[in-house]
């Protein structure tokens, strides 16, 4: 099974470099991407802090966001048509504690439905706009609050958009999810979910999405790898049993190496992860993501190489391309 | 506006990493600096640690310095002249707690002053020896001694050297100059300097260095993008009170990306602060750095393409080089 | 004197990016390095975690290891017979608290012997297997428990192979080998090993050694640079002293940047490490490692320049290559 789906970030921030390219330099990325089998390319985000994907007048007028000089959303959106992809247009996610009590679904629905009109309104007769991605990364069950907001944010999106397909990339938390000073080493293991919590939960959130988000994709990282077959099947399972599409979101970064964060995974890990999440029955594979981590193009020199490790494993001469 | 000055800095260490270039290499870069309008260049150091950027004959006995392989000073002032370019030259900044009693300014000028006085013999017949850079960097009037050693440092550089201009480019203590263990993130916000504060504390030190520093290009980096124009606006003020050009030192790296620090700028972030700074009124833009981080010779891939934006904004076309 | 031998390692973790290289770039690797005269490759281990070099059946059933895709060990082998170099195995080595009571070196030898016997058996008759290296890193003499490990692992590698040589590569407690949130700062310099302390405890070892080890390559990264010659006379003059050989394995990546760690060393600080082990009367220079450190072909751009100063240091015209 290929990886047919990448999520794309060019917003400058978090741990991830950003390629500062336009569409000259995605137009070539597209077209390598199609090239190895991508039809689906996912917007991570419309905005990181003030910084945004397009010119949006809500987040200019709401946030004092700063006016961009690119139109992103446009451009990814004409790329998709250009080489017959599908693409996933994110909602916003401003940051907030999803577990402090001053945190109100029906408040945050308020906020982000003019800002999904926007979209739909300027975008929507994009013949390549196949989806709506929620970009809330929830893990545990304490987030139900967030399920709230999804269940307001999901319907509404498919309606405005005649039913375009919801997606969804939540984390798994294992223990590579919790590195950070909070957590010391020692209480990582302890805080990690079970298989079993990690199943109740789970059921119980899909139960209470169905209807709202239809595609699941797991992020495959935070888990050991131990772990990931068991967990991967449980997530399967569960999609199956409340009707939803199971995507597995197949990191191509290595979690494992926190100085300097986060360079291409090393080939055996990839490859171990795509054969287990085959096993596991998954749908769809997407990844996290191709530029930069898994493109010959991208700012990572090793990554050319993980690149032609993967072309070799899908049976595909990448001197051809 | 164009960035028309650029550090430059040879030496291994702290968070920037080095090229190893020696005059071949070096003789590129400046002809592509020179051809996308740079026409002064700064030596950030002449010693990190005992490493040194020329055999300095006084560091050497006194600071038990390693004796150099290669003469970086002699190079950049050879390229300087060639591509017509004027050359900083720093003085020497040992490190010290400039808030601790030990430090007694009258004692560390005399420790300074003979190695201006090999400098100036050594290489003060260049032609391209334009001026003094002063590489001690403060941001608060708490370093006060510091001032008391500008008063006596660089009057003297001026006279040695028939008035050759004095440098200096000071931080603005925003929160993000304040990111080390010894803060944790609650109380940055806290202890950044206030609008009114830097006005009070910089009017007072631009006043106590009138005659002795010539220019000052307060770095950009360390304050929040929203108050970054009222801070540089504050400083072209207070520069024109005082009778000194008003630089801006637009640093080409992300001061928001931890880990790995730092990556080139996203090019929206770098446009941000290049129009903040003219509409605020500065004399003339300098960058810390164009190698590595805006250059395409560089060693960060991604840097190509913030160079490709760059060329763009000023309206040069940059495949034509 | 020249680098003429160094380590490889093909696993992907701790801090040291992983190339994803098969046998088409590495052979490419192995005749640059041939061309600049390294005639000893050193694999650093034999697995990292469950991530394996070869297919361990003993590391499979035992250890729950992953069955890799790739013997890279057959391929190293079979590249060191083509470009005529010599290539040393290393031992597995389990991560164990060294110090607790709880290792005990009988144990542990009765767990190695199976993979070293495995290791004989497979690939003992590859005209380039030309040694062992004893993959554990110890700094002290409080390590004695690994000395009485290698008492029993060293002559059983060397009888089971017909007396080929035993190589380890220890380090020197040094400050910047006590970087980590364990140690401040503060107390580094405190902790570090003094000459006597050094010269004493590796007297002991080494004599506790003879016959066990026949090569010492002391890590010159771990201690001052003002100290480093005469840590390294004090080696060259216990190996001479318990007749062994002596080898600098001088570190190409830089110790003194954390962050990001580690990248390509500063030449003059290669230079330095270089004319110091020449000086001390080292019998061999090893490196850790030409790829990505200082070979042209790695993940780090600026290694290229290193490499090239590096074959200007010894007299080759690196373009001619």
């Amino acid at each position: 099974m290929k990886i047919t789906g990448t999520f794309v970030q060019p917003l400058c921030g978090g741990d991830i470099p950003v390629m500062n390219w336009r569409e000259e330099e995605w137009d070539k990325e597209f077209f390598l991407m199609k090239t190895i089998g991508i039809d689906t390319v996912i917007l991570l985000r419309q905005a990181l802090g003030k910084w945004l994907a397009y010119k949006s007048d809500t987040l200019i007028r709401v946030e004092k966001a700063y006016e961009p000089s690119y139109d992103y959303m446009e451009m990814f959106l004409n790329l998709c048509r250009k080489h017959e992809m599908t693409f996933f247009v994110p909602t916003y996610t401003p940051v907030h504690d999803w577990l402090s009590a001053s945190y109100v679904p029906e408040k945050e629905f308020e906020f982000l439905k003019p800002l999904v009109d926007e979209i739909w309104e300027r975008y929507g007769g994009h013949k390549a706009f196949g989806g709506w991605y929620m970009a809330q990364e929830i893990s545990r069950k304490e987030a139900f609050r967030v399920i709230e907001l999804l269940q307001r944010i999901g319907p509404y999106c498919k309606q405005i958009s005649g039913g375009l397909p919801v997606l969804m990339s939540p984390g798994m938390q294992g223990p590579k999810g919790l590195i950070s000073t909070l957590y010391p080493p020692a209480c990582r293991k302890k805080m990690a979910v079970t298989f079993d919590e990690h199943r109740e939960e789970w059921d119980w959130m899909l139960g209470e999405l169905k209807g709202c988000v239809d595609i699941i994709a797991f992020q495959d990282g935070h888990v050991e790898f131990d772990d990931l077959e068991t967990f991967q099947k449980i997530n399967v399972e569960l999609c199956r049993k409340h009707g939803m599409e199971c995507w597995s979101n197949i990191e191509s970064f290595d979690r494992d190496i926190q100085n300097p964060k986060f360079p291409p995974i090393g080939w055996e890990k990839l490859r171990f992860k795509l054969l287990s999440a085959e096993r596991a029955g998954h749908d769809k594979f997407i990844t996290y993501e191709f530029t930069p981590f898994l493109s010959p193009n991208g700012c990572y020199p090793s990554a050319q190489y993980l690149y032609k490790r993967y072309c070799e494993h899908i049976g595909m001469d990448n001197r051809k391309n």
